[in-house]
């Protein structure tokens, strides 16, 4: 099994921009790739970064281009590959091990753990004719597809998968339940949990 | 093993105001406590309803009436109780009886399963001295209950356990991911998915 993390490397994590800076959101996507392959790693799997472009930075895993968008991007490697093919977001900061395996040992031809909102945070197809399409409701329309190509379609049912860090209150989240570096770099940056009513939120110090 | 589902019954789920009316959202939560109910019947486990005062209908389960705070309400319980309880909060609409399952059969004297923003949605007590708080980041202080207690604690990793209903945003995970009363509610009432960019919306017809 081959296991994927796409990385979009220029002006990633637009929709943090109201609460960390451009150069911040670099640093700050860049540490949750790293939990990201840290967590793949922690399992008997080797992770490979689908990067948008050439990284600036060493990794000890093997790096591919392909400039294409998203969805695109992966279906390549989909089309290609001839052995199960795991996709995971890198933007999964509360990515463990033990909630990787859960996706990579569960049945079904096509297993899909959602993703707030409508997503699809990671998926592993054993199904050749199975491609991704990340725009919209990706999860209903993976199932969709799943249906049109005839592969049995498995859910896995993770809080730790199910997070992926796309908005500000998304950093709460990292902040309570993140374990590697994308919470050490909040707390660094004077990120805090702000406790008033409702959901909790987060402030950042002489904010 | 007890479990206990509480429920509010005066002016429920306030922060769904801007998309349902009062009347609704009394008609909504108590779809969603159906759902909860079901979801625990089909455990080896019976329900009961610990309500805030007595409910104007019939339900199969045992419902026992305090009218103190949540916390409070709960905590009583705990204290009375001779064995372990389980806590699950009502407005879990993607609960199933195989989610709960993993929560009644984790390890740990203190099982918990943490929801959006930092609170507790669910939680299984085995240790006489552990008591719940739920004001404010309840998640990081019922680990901390459990250190001061001497409790061994864990977490239950689920999606569906993780997706507690409090505000708009959250109808879309009902959508796309309850299959019990909740969803057919809301999709009798007109609504639906409603995919621009980022997370899907919902939206309400002839709206």
């Amino acid at each position: 099994m081959r296991v994927v993390v796409p990385y979009r490397v220029s002006d990633p994590k637009t929709r943090l921009a109201p609460v960390l800076d451009a150069e911040e959101r670099v640093a700050f996507s860049r540490a949750m790739l790293d939990d990201v392959l840290a967590a793949v790693r922690g399992t008997d799997h080797a992770p490979e970064v689908l990067a948008t472009e050439p990284l600036d930075a060493e990794l000890p895993d093997p790096v591919a281009v392909d400039a294409r968008p998203l969805t695109d991007a992966v279906n390549a490697v989909l089309a290609a590959a001839k052995e199960p093919v795991a996709v995971v977001a890198a933007d999964l900061a509360l990515a463990t091990p033990a909630a990787l395996e859960r996706l990579f040992d569960a049945d079904g031809e096509v297993v899909l753990a959602p993703g707030r909102g409508g997503g699809t945070n990671a998926l592993l197809a054993r199904h050749p004719e199975f491609r991704v399409d990340y725009h919209g409701a990706s999860y209903r329309d993976h199932r969709s597809a799943c249906e049109a190509v005839g592969a049995r379609a498995a859910t896995v049912d993770s809080y730790r998968l199910g997070t992926d860090v796309d908005e500000p209150a998304d950093l709460v989240e990292v902040l309570l339940h993140g374990e590697g570096a994308a919470s050490e770099w909040l707390r660094d940056r004077g990120f805090t949990l702000a406790v008033n009513g409702g959901r909790v939120g987060v402030r950042r110090e002489g904010e």
